[in-house]
């Protein structure tokens, strides 16, 4: 049977024709692209329904074949509703209902972070597991939960990226957007890491990270580790920091659900291994609970890359 | 049909006799106390099993008429076996096969924490929920997830109080007997309101404090707030800090894993409600994500006391 995952991103709409057979995983037979333009919501949600009947026709796949459509996007969705996101201005729209106008089958919603959590745990590294969690390291941390086979999206949608890992006092912390201090993604998000490259580069002007930054035309997450794999002391110990700070939250989230894994996602878990997932993995086996006994998280890398969401959207209905 | 549920506790072995019919949540028809005496695992084992007998004896009651026997233990269990336990030596050992030969009906193991939210959510302040958080606030702080009405037991139980609050450097924070610094059960479990407010004593000798530990003749868990009641500066401030504590762990709890309901619970949940409960209620109001759409997590006392463990280890095989 198949199944339709559309990827709502920052710059594109990315919608994907799935064939699953139940013998084997998810399979992506068709994708289209199309640049994200958003006027209204009733325009985006038959944007949306034409992308989906595009891939079916071109296809030759009827509609009754097709278990379910899902959509991701990057913000809060609950039950049919667009809560908000954080790329489009939609706040309390019923994208479900406004997309069956147009396409009427059954439409589920998740959260960016969710769709990658469910695409890793039915096609990806988080197969034949049961209870599965997922971050993603991007401007913040996602995270997606998924356990007994069964996800917590829409209302119950984690927000492990606003766990502070730095609130002693309540006073002391970076501020987050979010309105609390100390939070996760503050330290550890893919733009944390970047914030905490340029400010080495203001300290150091000697640091590789300059020239790096100078042929890569720009600063982003793999400038510390670059520098850092050709022996630049200050990314060195920049990794090193950073890694810490991951950890600290990682920790906490394996003490509190402890999972049967452990998945880190986003562009920067493309980082040289000996730089981040074994540092990460040494850390975690350091501080965590598990050490005393109960389950062991193993910390792995996920590894469907931006096809997580599409198939995760895709599967939303099967967690 | 019977239940029975042992809870193995600091000092003392309690057993009670539940009836469920269906209709109604579990009700204790009968409980029997012993003290606790450890000398070996298969004595330890032979006592639980007599205590269970006796229990169906004095009632009339046939085997078959048992539906399962739990046991809560403080510690960690995996499956039938005790991995340890903090106040009797048990290293490993198979407890439901030692039992099961004095008695032979389901076994279900889980350490207290667990127990207390079964409890909690069949018979207590979790009833008509399917995600239902519960915290315990002793020694330690206690933790135990219920999602999707499945308890996260067992080797996946949770270890929510050995989440770092203080983490930044990986060298601030208090040492916790764990290994990891900054863990939450270091400043916002019992014993660490208890030792704050030692270290309160000491810097304040005016305090109202010192009347109340004479009065009491010990520092416990009520000592700040009846001075705090009874109007005293230093013990308004140091209960208005525990809270603050209180709540960077629960607004991380809540924030990761959303749940309908988070119960606090042990003894010091009695605490006068306009200094524990309403505090930490504006202060989660105030930091939690959900001010930004999602599940509104509501805080609620405890409801069934030092019941919550017998109930619980009795309807740890329906969780």
């Amino acid at each position: 049977m198949y199944y339709i995952g559309i990827d709502v991103g920052g710059t594109n709409l990315k919608a994907g024709l799935i064939y699953e057979s139940g013998k084997e995983s998810g399979k992506i037979l068709s994708i289209k692209q199309i640049p994200l333009e958003f006027q209204d919501p009733e325009s985006f949600a038959k944007t949306l329904a034409n992308l989906a009947m595009l891939l079916l026709k071109d296809q030759n796949i009827e509609d009754s074949q097709v278990i379910s459509i899902g959509i991701g996007l990057p913000g809060a969705v609950s039950g049919g509703e667009v809560l908000y996101t954080t790329n489009i201005p939609m706040k309390n729209i019923p994208l479900e209902n406004l997309f069956r106008k147009y396409l009427d089958l059954p439409v589920y919603l998740g959260n960016d972070a969710d769709c990658a959590a469910v695409g890793e745990y039915f096609c990806g590294i988080g197969q034949n597991t049961q209870d599965f969690v997922m971050i993603t390291l991007g401007t913040g941390i996602g995270c997606g939960i998924i356990l007994n086979g069964i996800l917590r999206g829409g209302d119950a949608s984690s927000e492990a990226g606003h766990m502070a890992i730095v609130s002693e006092s309540g006073l002391s912390g970076l501020l987050c957007p979010c309105g609390r201090r100390g939070c996760w993604e503050q330290y550890a998000s893919a733009s944390a890491l970047i914030r905490m490259t340029k400010e080495a580069m203001m300290l150091y002007p000697e640091s590789l990270l300059h020239r790096i930054a100078r042929e890569n035309g720009t600063v982003d997450g793999r400038t510390p580790f670059q520098a850092a794999k050709q022996g630049d002391k200050i990314a060195h110990d920049l990794c090193r920091d950073y890694v810490r700070y991951l950890a600290a939250g990682a920790v906490n989230l394996v003490n509190i659900i402890r999972p049967e894994i452990l998945a880190i996602g986003g562009g920067l878990a493309a980082a040289p291994e000996e730089l981040l997932l074994n540092p990460l993995r040494d850390l975690i086996e350091q501080d965590c609970f598990s050490r005393h006994g109960g389950q062991h998280t193993k910390i792995l890398r996920a590894e469907l890359g931006n096809q997580a969401g599409i198939l995760g959207a895709a599967f939303l209905g099967k967690a």
